[in-house]
């Protein structure tokens, strides 16, 4: 179960840095060639450069300090795993109101080093 | 890579399923209990009677045969791997007319008594 604490304490970490907005926090274990699929367009992200800016996008439309995982499901080997979870975050309407914003996480991960890294990361919202 | 190339198969089997419209070629190798997020609702489909259910709604609301692998990644260990790709389906409009959809896939796999076995998938497109 080492590697399963491992990647449970990496996301909490990663979900807590964005709850602060503390963009070197949010980018510590992400490899340079990561893809996001991402909630708001673009379709497809790849990189650190391209990950970080989803983030500039984030923080323009939600509430700071919320960014709660619900449930975590983690299934890890050596030296790849994955994750799942569902989320909440709380969005800025057209009124400009928050509104409460459940979504999906799916994370992929390498161990590089014997360091787990985020290699990949999905987010979404069921279409309407 | 021989993990790599028997989930390379089994992905490419899946999606050859889903063309055909062949559920049984679609649920072959699927856990019981798999976590599904899908494009339109619900927000979480859990188990394979759930699972089966997205795919009578997406068979109603889209263009047989069209289902598309772009580009696929997949990252094995020996049991746990996970794999991403950009896909393509053709969606009915509001005036009927097909139109290309393009979606991101996440799948989450393990290998149960030597066969590789989806357990989570993600299907999403960008939030309007």
């Amino acid at each position: 179960m080492k590697n399963e604490s491992q990647i449970r304490a990496l996301i909490d970490n990663w979900a807590a840095a964005v709850r602060n907005k503390d963009m070197d926090g949010i980018l510590a274990h992400h490899s340079n060639d990561l893809v996001m699929y991402d909630v708001p367009p673009p379709f497809k992200s790849v990189g650190l450069e391209a990950y970080r800016n989803t983030w500039d996008i984030f923080f323009k439309y939600t509430k700071p300090g919320v960014f709660d995982i619900r449930e975590l499901h983690i299934m890890a080997d050596e030296h790849i795993a994955f994750c799942y979870a569902t989320m909440k975050c709380s969005d800025k309407s057209d009124t400009g109101e928050f509104i409460e914003l459940p979504f999906r996480l799916t994370t992929g991960l390498k161990k590089i080093d014997d360091q787990w890294v985020i290699v990949h990361e999905h987010h979404s919202i069921p279409a309407k």
